[in-house]
């Protein structure tokens, strides 16, 4: 991974497209905010924009398409949303059917595309302020869980908050509240702080997306809001036919992590 | 107007309700939130939200309600938009048709109700910092005017931003950017202070949508974002079917003036 830590986004976004490499995206193209993505039908997509609206913390909105389009042409221009991501999920009636590496036979003139921020992006932050980040140190996708906290429903969707987690010593912790709080675009400061059985998480070593990672007995196990929570509420839902990243392999932006912060 | 100055927002929107008053809102229910209304059908509801995202100065979503609903019950539980606002306008194919006291023979199931800011909600802040306000001195609606600047397109949604205009001493006008700039989610900072011509007014006199008002010989005209933009771009896309607040004539709701500041 680290021949990409340095990588332009454009470039990055390159080697995704032409399918040399399908890898999660944490430490890439460092400075640069990364991107959950949900595209659906457009007839759900007043619904999802209203979910998002009345669930800003994990699901904060960088850029909105209209239905067929698949540039970015606010965030990202010249960027295509179907091919330039390492990978894809269809979920079909609530389940993934498969995971795919680009969404061109999938694509239809009446998918609306959402781009939401990933907490991917501050982490740049917290490594410039020597907070160390577990699952880039071991190359591994950031661990991922439901919780037991509930969002804000809207529509057909409706579903459990998913948090990210990242373990920190505790001498680092409010270095590490305050840095991501100065994110909020990209879910801001974290949701939880320690015991994972009070937000319903009972295996720290079992996330539910993405991988374990070492959480050391000196340390505390930070959660943040999540841009998988959509698909938590897809799964629920049951809803016919949504496609979305898989999560940890975001869509990297040409936003500049700086121009989402409140600095 | 004097007499709900200090009402509740809930005995305002009573009288409202009962059509006992029909004049324009500024000044009352001090300390309350004020929002602009647009309604329309489901099929139309995305493109206007995300009309809305993409232009966040002039149309600050407060809530937003799904297809049929009329109880806005996350910001103001138990009112209903159909009557609680003193006065509606009737677009049809872009065109005022009517304006009525209650909506309650248009309503279809389908309809979708959008909340959003109003800067009549940080008048309040300014009169409390000896700002005066001039429209309310005069007991008459705020001048509004369409400008010369475009509002960023979405779908069918494109027209003029939309401006309110309150005459300042120069002494005052900083002092003024300041509070307003506070007030993000009811259209923040002013758009533009001075010279009217610059932004496409050629008449100061002659507003496009409520009152004219005294501009004295010491005073600089200074214009705020306004939510009558989206009536402005109904009108260019002759859309079949739009209800929306009269100009001027707000919903007030039990949202504190002071939630919606970021201090």
């Amino acid at each position: 991974m680290k021949d990409l830590e340095f990588a332009s986004p454009k470039e990055v976004r390159n080697s995704f497209k032409e399918e040399v490499i399908v890898k999660p995206t944490a430490g890439m193209a460092r400075g640069y905010a990364q991107a959950n993505l949900i595209v659906l039908p457009e007839e759900l997509a007043f619904e999802f924009m209203l979910f998002a609206y009345r669930n800003p913390k994990p699901c904060p909105l960088l850029d909105v398409l209209e239905a067929g389009q698949f540039e970015p042409f606010m965030s990202t221009p010249g960027a295509d949303i179907r091919t330039d991501l390492p990978k894809y999920r269809i979920y079909e009636n609530g389940k993934v059917k498969e995971e795919v590496t680009n969404i061109k036979e999938y694509w239809r003139d009446d998918l609306v595309s959402f781009l939401l921020g990933c907490s991917f992006t501050f982490e740049d932050a917290l490594l410039k302020a020597d907070i160390p980040i577990r699952h880039i140190e071991e190359n591994k996708n950031v661990p991922m869980f439901k919780t037991n906290i509930e969002t804000n429903e809207a529509g057909r969707f409706s579903g459990p908050l998913v948090v990210t987690m990242r373990p920190l010593e505790s001498s680092l912790i409010s270095k590490a509240v305050q840095i991501s709080g100065e994110y909020e675009e990209v879910h801001g400061a974290p949701v939880h702080i320690g015991n994972p059985e009070e937000i319903g998480i009972s295996d720290i070593n079992n996330p539910d997306f993405g991988d374990a990672v070492k959480v050391k007995e000196n340390e505390i196990p930070v959660f943040w809001a999540c841009g998988v929570t959509p698909q938590a509420a897809i799964m629920r839902s049951k809803l016919p036919f949504v496609i979305t990243h898989s999560p940890g392999y975001m869509f990297i932006t040409d936003i500049k992590n700086e121009d989402l912060s409140n600095y």
